[in-house]
């Protein structure tokens, strides 16, 4: 696993007042399928319904949080970790479970067209490893959101 | 505010098997007081005890988490976004009170002799907004940690 974060997805009650939020603050994203995607300098921060987030990562949400691992609980906050092909998706994967972690989504196609699975660290922290076609990652792997336009 | 993210802190049960875990996944990092320090790409990936992530972000831990905002719940994630100066830190916390988010921190000299505050967006995820004397911060606002050694 290469040392670096390609997204970061905050999962949100109501996207349209989380974009608002985020543009009152000088920042300017693009949306798409109710998502918001911000370019963050070599990376991008994403806007999403929570609910969603949490269904597509695999983890139950509205638990406790007591900072114990493995208590259900999901952090609202989805890490993700873009990777240039399906079977590199699988090798990540299986080097998180080797190490410890949890597979909350085993890989599988995604609806964007791409491949990705979940695992969360011992503390719950989630991590998508993900291909995605039309992310360009850079030789240094950098993300450049395309122009959804 | 400029669009970028320096630092993602997870918050973490025991740093040494947080540490452990993600150093089996190939990763390298450096310690310093109970802090590990990832460098991950343009950003900083750290690992320090979500108690004290808690605590120095202003907010509490532990509470339900039910996906609405101002519920009290803690992700056990921070973002950082580290500024130029001290007067940048108060103009973004400032601009963030203004567009509705909560000063969890406000603005104070810190113990590793920066100075920095912390708000929260209306779905609670927090934001530290942070000058750090410590940290190269790039023109194109990359973050380059120092050698610890």
């Amino acid at each position: 696993m290469e040392q670096r974060i390609s997204l970061i997805t905050l999962g949100v009650a109501d996207v349209r007042r989380a974009r608002t939020f985020y543009e009152r603050l000088g920042w300017r994203g693009q949306e798409a399928e109710e998502t918001v995607f911000f370019q963050a300098g070599a990376m991008a921060l994403i806007l999403w319904g929570r609910a969603k987030l949490a269904d597509d990562s695999g983890v139950k949400d509205g638990g406790i949080k007591d900072g114990s691992a493995g208590n259900g609980g999901f952090d609202g906050v989805v890490l993700a970790h873009n990777v240039r092909s399906r079977a590199e998706v699988d090798a990540v994967l299986a080097e998180a479970a080797g190490a410890g972690g949890e597979i909350t989504q085993p890989a599988r196609e995604t609806f964007y067209g791409g491949y990705a699975g979940c695992f969360r660290d011992q503390d719950g922290h989630v991590w998508e490893i993900a291909w995605n076609p039309s992310f360009t990652l850079a030789p240094d792997g950098s993300i450049v959101l395309p122009d959804f336009g």
